[in-house]
């Protein structure tokens, strides 16, 4: 049985989006014992509406407090000692729960579990990890996604290291491919942190397929893509607002008159089959790697459909080991100056981490 | 009458698509003369097969030279002193076209006319401008796309001041909104050399709008956005991916079974008008902006009906007194620091300029 726990006062959303998805998931598998976290009578008159309260694979563990969207991440760290996403992360910590999901402010849920969970030894930074649908029909995991906006060559190669041992266990590829995103494919292109990054990851065990550009991430060349949070935030939220775009015009140009129209009715299958293949809620749920402990995160606005995907998400990590895989792999490389370089204890309000 | 220079060599497709592009232009636009360069026989047989040869508004200009698409820019400039690329610079260095047009090789096309027609007093270095179709149904401008993988906070003003100018001349728009590519909408967010630049932004006379992300692009928020060339061309090339993903999915379920391509049939003219709407081809042409002359670059699979935008764009910016627009409003910035930065005689094989 694996324990997972939910921050249900997270998102834009909250109890009503998280409750169900909890029920859903237990509905579909039944490995699992999921431990709401938030304010009890809130989660109780939430389950109440669902008619159940009594689900024996289920526990609510009470939260008093709750970190707003827009709370500066070192505020809710210092003053907010029993939020749901700090209970969610003490649960982890103290082998209660094997992960913990929350669709909450990223750059909270990132300070929180730092300073609970701790980083990994041989890890400086955590990074966010997410997949994104490619031409393949799979995934391409991208990491990082907003946590670290300036880099140094050794933190991308620990994000080839992280994000390679998360495709390992959850798609149970051995060795998965790992491209470093750049302006070009040759070695002598891009910055210097990246050509240096480079080197690293060539010298390394890793799969690692070379430079790969923009368009890779959806050609699904690689498992894997690398690179800062800074490129990578740029380049999620970019494809969310051409995806948007396109969405819309499409929309509006089939109810322009009438015969648009008809051809709606017509095309109604086929656009929503092709709707449900690149349905980003599918893909909900990014990994925040390099913790000591698995910690999932909800895209804010995602619906019970896609906070779904997330809990999968945390339920495909802690049933493959995740943590110990990253532990293995980064234990071939010496790496003297992790602890310097990290500073778990100091967050701060400028504390980059930004998904949603 | 405005003299465009065109280098027919360039490009993926050379002189089928540039010579069908340029007649097509001169049948559109009175009030422009096109020089056309490269190797004379090769033109004037292209011109034959069109039954245009004698065309009243045309001059062939030779060159005995072709830049290759994967010539290094530093050997393309030191060893093919005919190229047409470089006799098109060299045309507008002499004041022989106001502006030239070339799909070839970006990165010789960059080095050849910074070598040629040099950087602007006031100019640090050139960057890559384009224009990418928003939601409002108009252009954002975007720079920069690939020229400069690692920019100072000043660079960055000045691709503001560039793509403010740009706008102005070509949009017609009065005081462009100004827009810096970040991770956050807050001033706190971001790497050091964007906080910097926000700075230098936020006092200077431009109309600055504050940061934007990823998706602001898409959504039109401002008229420009400024980024990196390495931000830029990820973003752009990410989106190049993306919009082909999203386009051969769609195909794919059309044609799965009877149903869907009955369905198709109907659908045929609003997915026409869709793709109309959002045809790349309608954007083509790249300003490489800070020299002292206009030089736009076609993407280089751009087929005629693209390269014919290409031309569109030097034909405005040639009309609109780009280059001294850039000067002004530059003048009021006092820059002591340009003419060491640059460097603009030594070109080299590493130099960034990718943006197909």
């Amino acid at each position: 049985m694996v324990r997972i726990a939910i921050d249900c006062m997270g998102g834009d959303h909250g109890l009503s989006v998280t409750v169900p998805a909890c029920l859903r998931f237990l509905k579909e598998f039944d490995d699992v014992h999921l431990i709401l976290v938030g304010r009890q009578p809130d989660i109780e008159a939430a389950l109440l509406k669902k008619k159940a309260l009594e689900h024996p694979r289920l526990t609510i563990h009470h939260a008093s407090e709750v970190v707003e969207m827009d709370d500066p991440p070192a505020q809710a760290l210092r003053n907010k000692k029993d939020s749901s996403i700090r209970v969610c992360a003490n649960l982890v910590k103290e082998g209660l729960a094997s992960a913990f999901v929350s669709a909450g402010n990223t750059g909270a849920l990132m300070a929180i579990s730092r300073f609970v969970l701790k980083t990994m030894d041989s890890i400086d930074r955590p990074a966010i990890a997410s997949s994104l649908p490619n031409q393949l029909g799979k995934g391409t995991l991208m990491l990082d996604l907003g946590a670290n906006v300036d880099c140094e060559p050794e933190h991308l190669f620990q994000f080839g290291v992280m994000g390679s041992a998360l495709v390992k266990c959850t798609e149970g590829i051995d060795k998965p491919t790992v491209g470093l995103l750049n302006i070009g494919e040759e070695v002598i292109k891009g910055n210097e942190v990246v050509k240096k990054a480079g080197e690293l990851l060539r010298d390394s065990e890793l799969n690692f397929y070379g430079n790969v550009e923009g368009n890779d991430i959806y050609k699904g060349t690689t498992d894997v893509v690398v690179c800062d949070g800074f490129v990578g935030n740029v380049a999620l939220k970019t494809s969310e607002g051409l995806a948007h775009m396109l969405g819309d015009i499409i929309k509006t140009e089939f109810k322009k008159g009438i015969w648009p129209k008809v051809a709606a009715m017509f095309a109604a299958p086929v656009l929503l089959r092709f709707k449900k293949r690149v349905d980003p809620r599918r893909y909900n749920g990014a990994a925040l790697l390099g913790l000591k402990g698995i910690v999932i995160k909800s895209h804010g606005s995602a619906d019970a459909y896609g906070f779904f995907f997330a809990i999968k998400r945390a339920h495909d990590a802690a049933n493959s080991n995740l943590i110990d895989s990253i532990r293995t792999t980064m234990s071939h490389y010496v790496r003297p100056k992790a602890e310097e370089r990290r500073g778990d204890e100091v967050p701060n309000d400028s504390l980059e981490t930004k998904t949603n």
